[in-house]
């Protein structure tokens, strides 16, 4: 497993995490893929996973993990418990890129990290590897198909290497990534599968059940309003108008594939740095029921952002990984259960687990 | 349509709501059988619905209308737009039991009420009737398989009565109606259709949706608590420990269905007559991320139940209706998706939902 | 009583309910001038109170109220009780300004405006009047000190007018009014009484609650979030970020002044047509307790501004007018208890509310 | 400071949070005798005050330390920090009683207690000691005035204890205390303060103003609603319905006090294990504006009562010692602002704490 953004908080507690439940120290509370319909489904187990990446910042890895615990992200103690995992992981993160003053052109970056992926699969002996992107927001470009100059977004750049070096490719953010014209193409002719984007962990998901509730009921809603409170790197990110842009775009997608057209209503994102990363999401839901009585639904959640991540990015390594391994190439529609932003597939939670079972069945049936 | 209860709040509304639906002067908003999945089905359409029903109040439907204006759960002036629809079913409505001081037995209250229910087949010239309990809930008795002494709790009376005529039966709320063991040989022998209990309308909707969203995410739920405020005769009602418990044995169990088991947590109903015929529930739900990380969930579901509930009524009447029609009889496990309590089926809303798109199917291949 | 947009949601309820209230039709809930402490204050009473007023649209005031009694926000019955009161009050009111393509400079407007108070006076045969503005929010200007070219703000114009006329002025917005440098002057020497801005109603009347409570108790505020969802006029007006940003001054200033700075947090203001008159404010407050525990409070206010501003417009002109039969002019500090950006005096509510009661003792002592 | 339930989790936060202040290390947020106002109050120095006491457990405080800090309630580090100061403690703590089994009369408990309390007294040479009762909530009896038998409750008997080691006494909790009647007398005539009773942390504090603010604008509390969810030994605690009782009657006093008369509505506690050592208040006051207009305002309130409670148990401490040394002597009526159910005194938050601010001014002038 290959993260960009391997020294973040989310990547932080995906290899953690990995080595806690491994070792038996948790139960793999929030990962779908260790529940009883995954039985049978041929997955890398999670002791065979070694993980690996790239990331602008040099902070390493075990000091991060002693900052998330004392910010309560991590359970007091787990930093310890798996230093050993956290330092092997630290040792295989290269620079990302581009760095502030690097002169490096797209070409040589993608160069760079294709080189740094092969060297990955080659040391550790590995069949496959998955690239997963979980780094910070990109902001929105005006328009995803016409860059506004001819360089890439580093999401892309990353994407790219991955095409080359022959890996699957999972899109956890917003950003670009796999997305961009420039690489459809190659993305196709990879043979190689990939999924995305922007995974599903807290308002959208709860909006990914609620919207079909009112569609089904045939309860008629009048507007949808949401305001997103959130610190940590997250938050500071999506102050750029630009970045919640994108972030706001799967957000209204759910909403409108759900209820045939988006209701009214605005979706604010608000850095607070004094929450940490910890998020608050209210949503306020005016709805019309029979004679055209008013009626509210207000849902206030309150989660972090890292420890629901992580373990969906298991999942979806673990996935695409098994896919890869089974010869299915091209996006991974079965995987909307996981994104805001799916490639495709039912709009409704509880279809797109049903999409995701029957994945599971294929997997099963080609092994 | 012979509504149990036909004074109270929901029936007005059921049958204001009607009347304003049929003539265009409302959209069908909330009602299922109107969105297009429907379309096709061979269902009685509004405006060939004849109504009548028992009570045990006099106070006329137009005045109670009135009231329900005022009080902002039927638009402004809607009442006097269907004043004639009204007066004609307050004329249909017949005296119900045991009134205070009544000396009739069981078997004479469930005779008068048979002899009810024919006249009012003959005088419309109907094909059939379906009975339809929106009556207060009745205490939960401590067992229902043995009363605490030789008599019916009311609303099996009205239940034995709708066999004995014929007519299929809908229980929209939790009182024992149908599910008294005396009637259950009776009621498979009489080849009619029947459905329940306690219509899903607000708080158990909610939990019907978010309940299978943590379960598919493997969130561990670690207390689910709620409280209910509601006015109106329903909070009167549920002042009453046992009926509090006849209702809250149904939300607990949407939940023990979903989550494998019912998490801890109370649930509180209140009666707060401030609120009218609003009602406000408040959910607090703890769950388990990854790594053992605490997050919580909460909701405000502001309500008003006699709009949320009437067009389900409409619903359940027509689809019951419909059942009859084609020959079907015995539960109607299909129409889980209706209740809080069901007969068997499906316990997530969704694939409640594909039930009951399946048998509407059924329906229209039974045409 | 001269309302500056008198054909509003807010100046109709002031007018049908100090009809209704007048006649004994409903308890004088929200008035603070009607509480006990308030007895013997020399304050003109409700059935001696005339109104009249200036607006830009000729909507009549007995249609306006049927559409608020239609909307839940006058009682059902209320606009035809007091139809004969709204009649009058319709017909004293003239036209305001500047129209759309309004050719009269501002000299002539609040000439215009001078001439209709003083005909007001005369026709009534009043002793004096007040001028209260509770007309839409307008666009805040880049400084208010200098206006961008050398027109008034119509808020200005008519608080002009109201000087010429010798009438007492309250600014219920969070407009100009007579807070205009041009008028200043004048203010000062007119002799009359005035009072202002922005009436504190819902999330900031909370705001200046809590906020002492926080820093009485040495609670650390760490981040005050807030958003604001609401219909009708009012909202569609605030979706212009001058006018909304002119209604944020107000609500930072209570915190500041409470807190000592204003905390970090964002506010945000939507137009969500579905709601109507009414209004929900959802506030979020991150605050660190002992050693450096990290709590938080939310509160949702759910209210009707019309019916919650309408008794403050009426406790206002009372004691204005009563101010101004006593003598008193200039700013009334006193009334810091009803507004948002108030000139001077305490921050927290009870602070204000104990100059209001000293205010009254004033008025007493000086009858 | 003599502490019964000295083992406990507030007790912990009080002597952990007394070191990690006094050193420096934290400033001290919460602790009002702390702030600018009480600059000059003849107070204790933080790092003057020794801490004893009494618990029926013996599970060492370093040990309840670490687990506070696991629970997140301490900071991660701080036990290590402060480890020799809770050893310090710990060692000071006595077994309190009546222990199961205990074939003690009251005659010799309270003889045992005031031993230990001489003995602390002696053993440090210090000028006075505070008794103060954190320990968890007693059943509240059927009255007071007439215990079931001859039994006095065990808070009493270390009050009493208190009264003849000639120790100033602050009740923190709802249990009887120095409200024995069999006390009264002997209270009066020692000559010491004392002060109580329950601590007013969280959902009271925040009724203690907005209470006033909803009677000061003369708006009318319909119904105010509640339920509380905690988790810790005060959930299990507070599950015994006459615990819960005691604790109520404080929360219901609050409002009769501020709106003149109790409103309609009820207050749950729950005991939510999940939880931990965290709590969560739902409030819900539907209140009427003008013209009967219908509003809601909820509250939810998340706050650790062990973070909340121990600044406030560092000040009463500190104030009561201070009257004691100035010679004030029964209920000290101006500490109300710290409690629920205090002797007399305004019942608005902010009239609480113009009596402190004077009550401290009265502490310098004696000095």
């Amino acid at each position: 497993m290959w993260l960009i953004g391997a020294r973040g908080s989310v990547a932080t507690t995906v290899i953690a995490g990995c080595a806690a439940v491994a070792a038996g120290l948790h139960p793999p509370t929030g990962m779908v893929t260790e529940t009883a319909p995954f039985d049978d489904v041929p997955l890398p187990p999670l002791s065979a996973l070694v993980f690996g990446g790239h990331d602008t910042t040099s902070y390493p890895l075990p000091k991060r993990a002693e900052e998330l615990a004392a910010g309560g992200v991590l359970p007091y103690g787990l930093p310890r418990a798996v230093r050993a995992e956290l330092a092997a992981a630290d040792e295989a993160v290269r620079p990302g890129g581009p760095l502030p003053g690097d002169d490096r052109d797209d070409r040589e970056l993608v160069t760079a990290f294709t080189a740094d992926l092969r060297a990955f699969l080659r040391t550790h002996a590995l069949d496959r590897a998955v690239v997963v992107n979980v780094a910070s927001t990109e902001p929105a470009a005006g328009d995803e198909r016409a860059p506004a100059d001819d360089r890439l977004p580093a999401s892309s750049l990353y994407a790219h290497a991955a095409l080359r070096a022959g890996c699957s490719y999972v899109n956890f953010t917003p950003s670009t990534g796999m997305h961009h014209p420039l690489l459809q193409q190659m993305a196709v002719c990879s043979g190689l599968p990939y999924a995305g984007r922007d995974g599903k962990t807290g308002q959208t998901l709860l909006r990914s059940v609620l919207a079909p509730m009112f569609a089904r009921r045939a309860l008629s809603v009048r507007a949808w309003s949401g305001t997103n409170l959130l610190g940590g790197g997250d938050g500071a990110t999506l102050t750029d108008p630009a970045a919640a842009a994108a972030k706001n775009a799967g957000k209204a997608r759910v909403l409108a594939d759900n209820l045939g057209a988006a209701p009214p209503g605005e979706v604010h994102i608000d850095n607070v740095p004094a929450l940490g990363d910890w998020k608050t999401a209210w949503d306020h839901v005016a709805f019309e029921g029979f004679l055209g009585n008013r009626m509210i639904l207000q849902t206030v959640w309150q989660g972090c952002d890292s420890a629901l991540a992580a373990p969906l990015v298991l999942d979806l390594a673990r996935l695409t990984a098994a896919a890869h391994a089974a010869g299915i190439s091209g996006p991974l529609t079965p995987l909307g259960f996981y994104f805001k932003d799916p490639d495709g597939g039912p709009a409704a939670l509880a279809d797109q687990y049903a999409e995701l079972l029957a994945f599971t069945h294929d997997l099963r049936t080609r092994r």
